[in-house]
């Protein structure tokens, strides 16, 4: 599997998975383009499949990005380099690296005060009108092609993806040895999000979710106390009171890895004086919260939400290297790269159940 | 005025303005406590009206504090030092100085980590079951009495504690020399933080309200540009386009001194990727803001809240003294302290009108 | 052990150990002062001795706090509440504490900024003229007296003391799961310093010292790298380089157990652009260092001070209750509290050798 | 002035000042290289001297940076766009620009967290082997030219570049309108450090020189207060006082633009508990400093070095545009660009005397 078609020349062809329109997803030449000075051509090995993939192809459109051309799908990767251009010192082909799949300008104000993921010029793998990595192979800058450890495997290289989005929110939430931090939502962001934060040293996670299956995972991951809760409204004070129970002491973080009305209400009403609530997760595109005096202000609870991450692999390497974090118990399906099986996997991610993250083996 | 009654024995009586019902505020004897060793017993001479002392007097509650048993009001003070405690070097009779209100426990977490405004025991002025500060005279620790320099007026003094408030937000949010503000709402505390940004360095303001009149003070009290809204929640999206032009730039930092729906969301709407909300006013105390990636979670923008001040009378005063900041044309209305003036000084306020600052001579 | 005398009327008369003047150290009766109404009395099970109880005994002086009349000597110490003021609500007697030693203003700016370590009225547990805690008994504010959870010992207790220094050194240097840790100094203080750098998250630890019996005692404690060093002031470049060797990487923030001029030199060259380096040790009072452009300026390597320590309890309490810092394998030598104990006590703290830490059982 | 000569074909020729070694400037033709998408072609119009570009005339070395090729000097520059590459947006061909001169790599982690001063493989003007812009035309990457607003001079744009390091300094020390701050040393740098503490906020600045005519003119650009102090090291302690006396209240930060042991240990004993100090200038390359107890761990004296700066120039010309610094007395001499002058410019720099900033009209 994985190994492209052949040119016409007998030369390999550069295969892809193109997002067509709505449920047409198909295999496809993709033509790579030149590789610059400072850029590296990468074989794919290891992609998996997040949920803003499968909001595309339900879909054809994120927010405000709409499909409006064919796109190639994909952005959680890891490969080895298999040509580099002449600038590039770090890599040499044979590497086998993560991949970071955000090209930000490095011209404007965000990028040059150290917040590139807000850059407004941000190219970004498989988010309209980018191209995404779910090909044999990719061209790439070779800054954002980062070396695995020779004990992190190319799956675990393309869990970083996901597992940064809980390290930046970690980090965007100041988690620490000091913080207890609430989890909203057991899903494959709000199980990484709770490995971040122990991995920060948290002393204690409670991890909430609607569902039995979801939160034996994450018991099982390591939260030191699960909740169960419903998607009623109304429920938010008795379960803020549950919540603060299974603490057994202040909520200092809030990390709302759902982001619906209901667990930001949740999230703000649990969190304690001086606390902050992270919003990770991206559940209702409408969401209306108490930002009453009551909830939230009277306390100073700060409240911040993140986009994406920045300069999060060499800390997730690190992580997966030390064993702090171990990303391997939440790949529960894998495909190959067959039009199939690629229809397949993406239908499998769709349907949830007990699926938390599919991966392609190119 | 202000001398207060006539005890049994020839001694001045303290009086005390006392809150006893809706609508029911009458000038009665008031026993002060006994002088401790850090205390400070000091002549009341100058005392504002705040927002929530109507509040009180027209609702007996605020938020969850209940007005239970007859109590005290008034919280923005100034006086003349007459004793102090066996243990106060810093004060001595004739002083004068600025009142902050709160008296924070100094044994909890949240006090011996800088962040005493959030001290669950805290015992402030007017907000039961503690009693404030309209009174001839008061007992209160010296600590939290501020000598005024030779060139800043009682009254003046007593305006410290609405602009703590401004001061306070914008530390919170970090204002400065680098930071356009927006700031939602031209009433009292709105104008207090437009200057307290000011003074921060703030190089840009524009600021927003619904009325003409409170618009133009703020012009004249040296808003960049003034924006008039409406209360149709509908009209955010136009709104924000409106301000955006009128800043000519991005808003880095939004205040909103009002607190509606409407004004957060039109707060987060408009500020700029990176860039932080403050909420200060509470005008709902049930309200629902958009928190959805669109509004403010893909642009990183931070939300805090504030609860009154901490540290700030030092700042307020060197404010003063200097000039960054005049407080003078916001005191519109005076009156002494007798029963009928009592009952108008409090009607003027509450009727809003081009009354800004309420103030009390004693 | 540790039953004190008798009073003329059969009661228990309260003896604790005097420093009478240079090496003459006695056990004489201390009259305990009144229970205030938030004080805790506190039947002392367990006292270190710090390396500062030694240098009074010698010296009678430490830095600027010369000992003029008999002190009572010690502040590292936990042990059991005996009585509690009217207005303690978290302690009852038979309360298992460890004791935070500095009593701080909390009506200065520092004390209300959170800084109360700096607090220039502090009252410091045998930091002359203030008595220290080696005795039967004590009077202290009960807010800092910390509970000890189930599974920590006193001795564990005693220990929180010294373990606040290493935690007060890793907070204001920021350590956490990104930053490679350098340890200058091997001794009592560099290994708590290391167990906390250990417990913030730091993945990399290398420590130094010229004594090849406490490197070894290091490594069993975690070290990554043990890296011997000289004296010898020339030989700074050459070890900075064998650090940095042993490092394998960065070195992004060094923490100066020892506090000399050499080791600062040497914290100073080997950390990397945008370090930090903490002074923790205060080896010479007299230390000269380099602070010339090309040793910390171009780099932008900050240089922090710490003394004593803030709000460490409770997060000292986590981490022995968690297990992520173990300081029982530090307690080296045991005496009771008798004359003859208490002077061979000191004699062996004040030897060195293999002794860690000396500790009383009372 | 300023047109250059005429190359063989008619066009002009790109003239520039060549270091060719000690004490040996050659105007001579400097061939531009070819123009990048991302660039602009500027003709220079104002071009200051700092005392860089005369230590390295006179030492053809500056720290570790040695002149071994023929190098063209000059790096605090404006001027106008005379062509900008394709994918240049806000930038057009008459456009009055101030120019900052370093380009990072913008690929290495120091880049990315948004510290690019700290960037390993800064490309910095007339910093070697790197050519500076003291010539009629350069070609630079358009995203470091910045617009001068209309009220802005060129020359006024040129000084933004030493500007730039007291706005820096002021940024890592964090001064505001709640930090009194000392300023050691009234040279060119001092001066401008001096104004931008000004324009952050600072209440109180004294300033220190050993120099009549600087201090006279620190006191005419707005300093509080001048103290005079002498070089010998054994005043250090007599001058604290002195200095203290002048602040009326704590130093909270001290900025030591001189950069000599003396200096650095003055400004250390001077700075309150808390406080911070920065280290600006590099007068010393073997600065031995006492990092004692007493001088600065007690109090938790931070110690920041800056080098450079970062993402300076936008509220640079803010500042300028608004008057809250005006750096037109600073321009002291002004020179037109031709061998003699050139000559003539650089000894008026080295000299000293009464010459602050020595200014290029091209």
């Amino acid at each position: 599997m994985g190994k492209g078609g052949q040119g016409k020349d007998g030369e390999e062809e550069n295969m892809a998975a193109w997002l067509l329109g709505v449920n047409n997803l198909k295999i496809q030449p993709f033509k790579l383009p030149p590789l610059g000075p400072h850029d590296a051509r990468i074989r794919m090995k290891a992609v998996g499949i997040c949920g803003s993939d499968v909001h595309y192809l339900k879909m054809m459109k994120l927010a405000d990005f709409v499909v409006k051309e064919p796109m190639v799908i994909g952005h959680e990767c890891a490969g080895i380099i298999e040509e580099v251009g002449p600038e590039v010192k770090h890599l040499k082909p044979g590497d086998r690296v993560a991949v970071e799949p955000g090209i930000s300008c490095w011209q404007c104000d965000l990028c040059k005060e150290g917040r590139y993921n807000l850059c407004p010029e941000m190219k970004f793998f498989a988010t309209p009108p980018y191209h995404g990595s779910l090909a044999n192979q990719i061209v790439h800058p070779a800054d954002l092609c980062f070396k695995l450890p020779d004990n992190v495997s190319l799956e675990e290289g393309a869990m970083c993806e996901p597992l940064s989005v809980g390290v930046h929110a970690c980090r965007r939430a100041n988690v620490g040895p000091e913080t207890n931090v609430l989890v909203m939502g057991a899903g494959p962001i709000g199980l990484v999000t709770m490995l971040a934060a122990r991995a920060f040293g948290s002393p204690r996670i409670v991890i909430v979710d609607v569902d039995d299956h979801r939160l034996s995972v994450a018991k099982e991951l390591g939260a030191d106390e699960i909740v169960k809760v419903s998607t009623n409204i109304n429920d938010v004070s008795a379960e803020v009171e549950r919540i603060k129970k299974a603490m057994g002491g202040g909520v200092d973080i809030s990390l709302d890895c759902a982001g619906f009305s209901k667990t930001m209400s949740t999230a703000l009403g649990a969190t304690s004086s001086g606390g902050k609530v992270c919003l990770v997760g991206m559940g209702h595109t409408e969401m209306t919260v108490p930002l009453a005096p009551a909830a939230f202000q009277v306390r100073e609870v700060d409240v911040v939400g993140i986009f994406r991450y920045k300069n999060t692999w060499p800390l997730c390497l690190e992580f997966l290297r030390s064993g702090k974090i171990d990303v391997k118990p939440l790949i529960t399906h894998r495909f190959g790269f067959s039009q199939n099986e690629v229809e397949e996997a993406f239908e499998t991610s769709a349907r949830g159940g007990n699926a938390i993250k599919v991966m392609f083996n190119l």
